[in-house]
């Protein structure tokens, strides 16, 4: 707990670290994007993708080899308000699922030639079976009741933002390429849309959802209790450190240390649905350079997230109706970045190529 | 030539051969689907695909091993009209590109670990270089100008569509998994918008766009150049045959045969953009239930491309504002249908993985 007391400073400084977009590699990939053998502006977002991805690495030609998926999981004492479809023993459960392959974000990441980081930063229960490929970083068995209370103190909120901090270092090290975020825990819907409500203003009711699967009753009493987490915590929409620690969650904070923590090295990170996407608000907000080093993987059917992404300002690359999570939508765009970034570099130029450009 | 002229009969016969879905292996896909540890449809268009797939191959797991994209090219001679912003000499120094492995379908072949089939049906110029990747095919030196007569023969006209179909039979024979429709040809908007008009009823001036890169005055023109091709060719909308002979392209009536080809070994067709789209046009219409086999890769930025999309009923799996051609959209696409049926095939079930059901 030492070096949680030590965190909040060094989250802050770190803050500042995190650059600006490249404007150098920027101009050098749109100029070799108008000489590749292709109409200008053909290959669509694909084009813009490789531009955005030079300018985020500082690379011109940037490459795309390594690629992680940090999948973290974390329970929500919120569940004892009857907010989620599946039973909190599902949490660990699925991380044992993850931790043996059988997951989709295992089936994607494999898909992709992703590496998928499975974490458990604040599970309520132990997760059965062999853990050997599990990052033990938890910082207390589930939240507290945010219908209650604050869903976790100061020192926890920042301990588990380090967490995820200190897991982008360590891959940052072995020569990470590109990041997504993805998540685990069961009632971690009913979190992510009291950020959403925090930040945005919006009544509970006009952007709550189903989540892994509530009928029409069950929605309306996830409004209710974020409705009644909101009223009781009040969360200051000017300090995303008070919203994330009041209505937040333990691998919602993570994910921002992730977050933070790859833009501070110009790794780009593909955000994946919904709980991500409320990751990617309080890094936004607590640190609006970090928003140039992001891509929204996909648009959820989670009728929350497109409030979401127009708060950020982005464009999702698929919309395949997906609501997992774990990182399954975002490590399905990794292999379109993956796509943009060998189209930059591979394609031959119209002299290289010997054809002729454009008669009008 | 021989071949030509027996080709009609046999086409029209291969027609009636083309199967409907697979009722069981759909049933045993979506019943699957529903015992995979996930709230049921929260992999939303990934499972409707992995249960189109299994429908169209027969097969309740399916597999996406053998990937193809038929790039077929062709040259037009309504080219004299000027509706290109490239010349001519560009389809033959771009045919040398894909040869080479330079061209952006090269690099996504390569991404997705998929066989790019390279044909000249009916190109004008000689293609430089070394052509020995290159499938010689070539019915005429380029299509009549549909502008002042119809663009082929009827023998003309069967010989490319035939052509198609011996392509899709000869990667049949190797076991294809999953096929692709690309093309390369100068002036190719032009025949495929008119196959639009022909079908829709649609004025040219609301659904002629900019090709490759027309500016407004030449996209006036190009309008121009289509209605007087439809008006001197009188292509009859309920004969599909008629329509691509007078209005169509060699290329484009090859692709038809592959989709024929293709639907008739129940192998799935991923459509490319516009020009490809308007190939399954003539093919859906010509026999209906090969539109059963098909899947739309993207959505492209061509203008008239949605009502393509809407005539035929496909929703596309991709939408990146691309419109290149060559098959580049579609063999993006085949990454996300390989992801599909991977998670079809390879994630565990609740009982596999002692995961807890809902509890609502």
């Amino acid at each position: 707990m030492h070096r949680a007391a030590s965190s909040e400073s060094s989250i802050r400084a770190l803050c500042q670290t995190i650059p600006g977009l490249d404007a150098d590699a920027i101009d050098a990939a749109r100029s070799r994007q108008d000489q590749l053998t292709k109409p200008p502006g053909s290959l669509g977002r694909l084009e813009d993708i490789s531009v955005q991805l030079a300018g985020m690495t500082g690379v011109a030609r940037p490459k795309v080899t390594r690629k992680a998926v940090f999948t973290l999981a974390g329970d929500h004492g919120v569940v004892a308000e009857g907010v989620s479809a599946f039973p909190q023993s599902v949490s660990v459960q699925m991380v044992a699922n993850f931790l043996a392959g059988g997951a989709a974000v295992n089936v994607l990441a494999r898909h992709v030639g992703a590496k998928n980081i499975v974490a458990d930063i604040g599970l309520a229960n132990e997760v059965p079976g062999d853990t050997s490929g599990l990052k033990s970083l938890r910082v207390a068995d589930g939240t507290a009741n945010m219908a209650a209370g604050p869903a976790m103190t100061p020192e926890q909120m920042w301990q588990a933002v380090q967490a995820g901090i200190d897991l982008a270092n360590a891959e940052a090290e072995e020569g990470l390429d590109l990041a997504a975020t993805g998540e685990m825990g069961i009632g971690n819907t009913t979190p992510a849309t009291a950020i959403l409500c925090a930040f945005s203003g919006a009544d509970p009711v006009d952007v709550t959802g189903p989540g892994t699967g509530l009928k029409a009753e069950g929605i309306s009493r996830k409004a209710e209790v974020i409705r009644r987490s909101l009223a009781v915590n009040e969360p200051d929409p000017d300090n995303p450190w008070d919203v994330l620690r009041k209505v937040g969650g333990f691998e919602i904070a993570g994910l921002v240390g992730v977050i933070l923590g790859c833009a501070a090295r110009r790794i780009p990170v593909v955000v994946d649905g919904f709980i991500s996407t409320s990751a990617a608000l309080i890094a936004t907000r607590a640190c609006p350079k970090c928003a140039g080093f992001l891509f929204a993987g996909h648009r959820s059917a989670e009728p929350g997230h497109d409030r979401m992404l127009a708060l950020l300002g982005l464009d999702p690359i698929l919309s395949l109706d997906m609501r997992l999570g774990e990182g399954t939508g975002a490590v399905l765009a990794f292999t379109i970045i993956d796509a943009a970034a060998k189209l930059l570099d591979e394609m031959a130029t119209f002299a290289d190529a010997g054809v002729d450009g454009e008669a009008e």
